[in-house]
């Protein structure tokens, strides 16, 4: 394929060019918007940032790329959190901003096939009509290519599943140029390698995912919401296992910490009273929500949670959820001028309660501030350390807190990442998660892009 | 890592003799038990069959064939029905028999962990005092080991999913004796290239599983069922589509077409009308039962559905889908001394009414006599053609049957196999179904056994 050893990024702009005309965009600012993601990892500049418009053109990037052994670095929304998107070997940033065509809404088959580009918030308004949701809801509004990529998920994942659980199918460009499909669009196959899965959290290592057949799920007839307070994080997180093995299908359960209360409440002008807390969501026919959420409130009740009132009410659920989705901006209200360090765990939900308070005894200890919330019914949670971007220690210590954090939940048969990723900064946690299968994956990688232009550095080629 | 070019498996059988003493049997009836599976495919007999203890085992009967050049045959409960196991090639095949202990049950994650060779039934019957299921349900009491190689699944996967979604991790023993894990205890993780998921479905090519986490769920509070005759096909799925869009989360709803009725009736003994019908199964408390019913009820009489009832008595249910499951004995005793030739199917659920009406109208065009049995929520429908084992132009019809069905299947976005697998029968409709993806799992097989050394001229290497 190569008819170079050494790489010409030069030649490949040029034949870029020739393939983009004006999409193929050099400016400085194009590229400083292209050289960083939401991470606090430092910005490195691509050579240029690539506008296709549809999967021809990938499939031609892709050639001439590979010719002249130029990295390509997919990208979305630009909204990973671990510096996934950072061209930190240079190279064209290949954006999917014009590849966000809904190209089929299929409410029978309860699918939609959509290119890379389009955003959850977009899918789901063109969506209306059907009654159908595509439901999963990372916080930001992503493109559902980047989501796919990266493994996303959020706090509605307790009932509806992971991107991992809501992909059947993609069409991709393999790092060759090379046009193929995966899955198909039956519910189940038993046919063949899962490549889907494969490509699904490869972290744009693998391939350029060009389109993506997603599972939709109905609109719930009716949707409660509940809050909860309790004594202590052990009781909130009992009460979310009991919860779970009852059956109930919550549709999100979310735990907040004191200080997030407290942040929320500021934030979002609320007066929720300051305990570890629990914001559960509900989803079904009315009688069976109005069942969910009793139930829910007997086990609530059973660990001396306290306040749980639930409402079926719009416009207060909105406030609600708004306000968890905002904890991260109340978080940085609390100490202005700071920025956030962000840390992200799973482990098995037995695991949950010590997890999160030995992250909440580290915060206590720590001269940082910070906050824990969680997606708890997964067993992930996320905390957020409070940091001036100035002060070199005060880095450390959220890097010392973060990773301590992260150990444990190694130890107790967690993963490095719930649904952040791998991007740059957990790459020195593989080995210690995966072992062995690190030299797998390396496998992988080396025979599906032997020449190792998509997105170097990252997942597969390092760690 | 192989010290010779050219298969020496006298050699292999001294080294695994000396590993195994009398566990490597070279009887001629353990070899032939060995030697075919459910399937219609010619017998091989395998050079030898061992019965290893535990992981280290394995992994030293892997080093000892990789330098020997000997294929390995992983091997479960012999209920495979395309030649998965049969030994094309030769080889050692290797059974998990004696790897089947359950290793540990956590109730509180929601988890077990297995060695390969439990099977369904075991595991459940260890699960009884935890209140929890392993709810994947196959038909035959499989090895927990061969369905994840199958990627199988079965009545219940329209609520719970397929093996799939119901492996969190795994332990194998790659081409080369190396022992890696994949996965991790906690629910959902964004770290690395999907190997669980890479292996589960890989039907033994990629490298040889001797431990899985498995995915329990709670045993519902009540079960209530449900049959529900109609006037045609058409508005029996019909009815499946709307209850799966309405949100109702049936735990099984299964077609049975008039020759599998009138079949279940004389032998199982029951008086159900012979017409298309649904049986249904609705899990959750009671008052959610009650309802779910209910709509399902209203859906179906909106669709001329007629003597809807539904039951939570345990003996009646148990009775009916004993009737379901033991619908395949009663195709056979429809026509004594008759084999069945089967196909497995699954579309885009909006395609299976046409789907199932096509493979009917084939069956009645045909001298073959044949029914259609369907778990029609996921769109996966199995055909059974009846033939004499003596007639070749009954085996010749049966797969001109199955294949036209599969082929229409591949023209409306559907697969080549639900659950049963690729094994021998299907790896001619590979490249049709993936296309230039072949290419890409080939390069995978490649990459993970450069010997080839993995139940080889199956999938990944042949196709």
């Amino acid at each position: 394929m190569s008819t170079t050893t050494t790489r010409t990024t030069e030649q490949a702009l040029e034949g870029l060019k020739t393939i983009l005309a004006d999409r193929l965009v050099t400016s400085q600012s194009v590229r400083e918007h292209h050289s960083r993601d939401l991470s606090r990892f430092p910005a490195v500049l691509p050579d240029a940032v690539a506008f296709p418009q549809n999967e021809e053109e990938v499939a031609s990037i892709v050639r001439v790329c590979a010719e002249n052994l130029v990295p390509i670095i997919p990208v979305g929304a630009v909204s990973s959190l671990d510096g996934h998107i950072i061209p930190v070997k240079g190279g064209v940033t290949v954006s999917t901003r014009d590849m966000n065509r809904i190209i089929e809404i299929r409410p029978e088959d309860m699918l939609a096939v959509v290119e890379p580009g389009v955003t959850r918030k977009q899918l789901n308004t063109a969506l209306r009509a059907t009654g159908l949701m595509f439901p999963i809801d990372p916080g930001a509004d992503a493109t559902i290519g980047g989501m796919a990529s990266t493994r996303g998920s959020g706090t509605t994942a307790v009932r509806y599943g992971t991107m991992r659980e809501n992909i059947l199918a993609l069409r991709v460009v393999t790092p060759d140029g090379t046009v193929i499909h995966t899955g198909s669009r039956a519910k189940k196959s038993a046919t063949g390698y899962d490549l889907t899965h494969l490509y699904v959290g490869s972290e744009g290592t693998l391939g350029f995912i060009t389109e993506l057949t997603v599972r939709l799920h109905p609109i719930p007839e009716m949707v409660s919401s509940a809050i909860c307070a309790f004594p202590d994080v052990q009781s909130a997180v009992e009460t979310v296992i009991e919860c779970v093995q009852y059956g109930i299908p919550v549709a999100r359960v979310e735990f907040l910490d004191k200080v997030a209360i407290g942040g929320v409440n500021a934030y979002s002008k609320l007066d929720l009273q300051v305990a570890p807390t629990l914001f559960f969501e509900f989803h079904g026919t009315p009688a069976w929500v109005a069942e969910q959420s009793q139930i829910a409130e007997e086990i609530s009740a059973n660990h001396n949670g306290t306040g749980f009132k639930w409402s079926t009410d719009a416009d207060e659920r909105t406030k609600l959820w708004q306000a968890r989705h905002d904890a991260l901006w109340a978080a940085r209200a609390l100490k202005p001028g700071c920025e956030v360090y962000g840390g992200d765990i799973c482990v098995p939900i037995s695991r949950l309660a010590e997890s999160i308070v030995a992250a909440s005894e580290d915060i206590a200890a720590s001269f940082l501030t910070g906050q824990v919330i969680g997606h708890v019914g997964d067993g992930n949670f996320h905390t957020a350390y409070l940091i001036d971007p100035e002060k070199p220690e005060d880095y450390a210590e959220a890097e010392r807190l973060a990773d301590r954090m992260l150990e444990r939940a190694l130890a107790v048969g967690g993963t490095a990442s719930g649904e952040h990723g791998i991007g740059i900064g957990k790459l020195k946690f593989m080995r210690k998660e995966h072992g062995d299968a690190v030299d797998v994956m390396k496998r992988i990688k080396q025979a599906l892009d032997p020449l190792g232009i998509m997105n170097p550095g990252k997942m597969g080629q390092e760690g």
